[in-house]
């Protein structure tokens, strides 16, 4: 079901330091970067090789990145997999016992559909499903 | 100099747990499972197309893996990239101002030499370099 990574993210609270690192001495291209004001977070997406790490610095403090700063400080958010049918993906991952974070779809870096599971339920890891069918 | 993933290391403290989940439910399939005496740690990695996960499951409290879980809790760990030459990338890093946590390659999970970059320097996310030549 879960068999193709596709990003991961990565919490800061300076992208202009993260992206010193990431960009000027791991050597990553910037593929992309936006504001999702709907989930206050600003994101940064690196091409690394087919895959992305994801950087993520919060608009407002009680964003749920912003959240994730003050608990538990910076560094690894979460691991994204990419799957045909985020919805499908969903259903099965609740058929299995799975707890989610969001029932339907919601709409992510770069206008994909996404979803999260909820950490509780997988080990404390944080997962996100990423439509990208194909 | 970082741009191709290999694996996400993910710790816990029950890989029967973890293994229930990601083989049961995620359907991942084990490519190796080992125990590294040396840093009191069992391992397994679970293939994830090109990638792999990486479950962390500390043999003794005092081992790296058992403190961060006792400071931690569960969860995401590490990441970690592909490099051709784990030395040179270790010398490279060094010259950029990172700090090392390795300065010369150990033997890692399938035999591989890794190094770990210090999270003091990669702003807190844990770093591992594997070489895997080509």
């Amino acid at each position: 079901m879960f068999t193709a990574l596709d990003h991961i993210g990565i919490a800061t609270q300076s992208l202009d330091e993260s992206l010193a690192l990431y960009t000027g001495v791991f050597g990553q291209e910037i593929e992309l970067r936006e504001t999702l004001e709907s989930q206050g977070v600003e994101v940064v997406l690196l091409r690394c090789g087919e895959e992305s790490i994801e950087l993520l610095a919060p608009t407002r403090a009680d964003s749920p990145v912003g959240k994730f700063l003050a608990e538990r400080g910076p560094g690894l958010h979460h691991v994204a997999y990419r799957v045909d049918d985020v919805q499908a993906a969903l259903n099965s991952a609740r058929a299995a016992g799975i707890e989610l974070v969001d029932l339907v779809p919601r709409i992510g870096a770069g206008g994909h559909r996404v979803a999260f599971l909820h950490p509780r339920s997988t080990g404390r890891a944080l997962i996100e499903l990423v439509e990208k069918p194909g």
